[in-house]
């Protein structure tokens, strides 16, 4: 980042005309540890969101599936279908690994050819160095970030191990799982909560050769899903098959996906599942935040540390150290 | 509970001598409200914990399973060989369902003929009007005091129905599941991750015309268990059979879990589980107690009520809000 950061006004304006500099920075600014770069992050979604004539008919989807699945290519062409429709198609991921694997989901961008250098598509990789808590918060405002920018479908990216999954189905209006062409047994790749997680199935690859085993698969899955508990909205989770690569299928996805969302606008649930995600996060930031203010308090790790030396030899009960500290920290404070 | 308490003194010596009066009131002082009741009940407990001569070879054993598989009955088949063998025994619960259904699971104490009137056995039920917390962290406490009144092996019987066996599981040495005889579809009864916690799985009422059928069920559940991941402590879940009524099988299961005691001791995993229960518990009641101050401060639920609907309405995003309530936590403190 440059050494003078434009102002709160001059980040509001620029990412509101779309400027695709200024919303890289003002990202920048939300994935930073600094201090002043997180008030003035604060400052410019305060400003965003203070304007309520602002674009509020946003969907945010979750796109997920195990390693190898397909998942670059189905969001170029799921993206570049998009965008023929004339939509703005942002691209984010949660990927809590790519810090260690270097292996990010969308490092690689030659599986993302056209979209990638289409000016009406915004790609941003995980951000580098952080926890899943950590990265789950910075994708959460990215994604007020790119829709005030003037995106319309933000696809957010996972790795199909489980818990980014948990964190992308908590800021997303629609999970759609990818899964491969063959019998039943992909399914353990895949946590079993992902799949219950899941709005709409997507057989990925069924080209060539793959055609018939992607029908078995679908038929399976179909099965599979009826079997689960059905969702509060009454949506039943449905199950396609696609070609990434040849474009087929990926037209049906859409609309079930918008079938999906004017259904669930209709019932209130669209409304209810956003207000309940807000809450959520919510009351994720707070907890976490009195943590940071508790471990920040002085002479409290030294406190905490000798109470567990006492608890774990069994000498003192976990909730008298518990008490103990708890004491320290309101005297001290 | 008498107007007049006895003194912390008088807890101890009663405790520590078995006194059965003196230890039912020290279990009603932990699951007291009241904050006189709880300061001398942490008062008593910290006082036996002193001790470090105090009886340190206890064994804590979860007994779960759906409803109708025969725990009462298993625990008095159990309870009995145990106190045959001179041990003296103890029965608690976690049942957060019991106050409102009133049928607690130790309520019918006719299923516990013998062990409810002998005088080696101490039975409690789970303490009523409770959050499954609550009543989790009371039963945590609860084990504490038996133990040191001279109880060898405490039982804790569950509902089998998920959240209570998360809660006995982390405060018991050794996890046993009693199933019904037949196929896997008991299965559907018993949330797969209790059986993925069971170190012993046992198959009850394997009597009369189910002995075939039990032994169906164990072969079953045997194949089941292998199928899941090795526990760290290397020890494979067992699966038995027992007849509860004609008390057949009940001393191999003994057999078995002393065999896993001993197994646990050798490799430091007895003591290491215990240690780490006792983190659990410290970082929960820290939490907890955390939450409690937060929400006790002088106007903070008018301060977060009045944040949350900017934030559900979308005026705010949620790491703002929780920033604007913790803030004036900090200022007003």
């Amino acid at each position: 980042m440059r050494r003078s950061l434009p102002t709160v006004e001059e980040f509001v304006q620029g990412i509101r005309s779309g400027d695709r500099v200024v919303l890289g920075k003002a990202i920048t600014l939300v994935e930073s540890a600094r201090p002043e770069h997180q008030a003035l992050a604060q400052d410019v979604i305060a400003r965003l969101l203070s304007d309520t004539s602002a674009k509020a008919d946003t969907l945010r989807i979750a796109v997920t599936g195990s390693p190898g699945v397909g998942k670059s290519t189905f969001i170029e062409a799921l993206g570049m279908y998009l965008i023929e429709k004339g939509q703005r198609v942002a691209v984010l991921a949660i990927d809590p690994t790519s810090a260690l694997s270097k292996g990010s989901i969308l490092g690689d961008k030659t599986r993302m050819e056209r979209l990638s250098v289409h000016e009406q598509a915004f790609i941003r990789p995980s951000p580098a160095g952080e926890s899943l808590g950590g990265v789950a918060r910075k994708t959460r405002e990215t994604i007020l970030l790119v829709e005030h920018a003037g995106y319309d479908t933000v696809l957010i990216e996972t790795v199909g191990v489980g818990q980014s999954e948990i964190a992308a189905h908590s800021m997303t209006d629609v999970f759609l799982l990818l899964l491969l062409p063959g019998a039943g047994d992909e399914l353990q790749g895949i946590k079993r909560g992902i799949v219950e997680m899941a709005d709409i199935v997507a057989v990925n690859k069924a080209d060539g050769d793959r055609v018939k085993l992607a029908n078995q698969a679908r038929a399976y899955y179909l099965n599979a899903t009826h079997l689960l508990p059905p969702k509060p909205n009454g949506w039943a989770p449905r199950v396609l098959a696609c070609s990434s690569v040849e474009g087929t299928g990926i037209g049906e996805i859409w609309e079930t996906i918008i079938a999906f969302k004017t259904q669930n606008l209709a019932g209130g649930f669209f409304q209810e599942n956003r207000r309940r995600q807000a809450h959520y996060w919510l009351q994720e930031a707070l907890q976490n935040g009195l943590q940071e203010i508790f471990f920040r308090h002085p002479g409290i790790k030294e406190k905490l540390s000798a109470v567990e030396q006492e608890v774990l030899a069994g000498k003192m009960s976990p909730f008298a150290g518990a008490e103990t500290v708890l004491n320290f920290f309101l005297s001290n404070k």
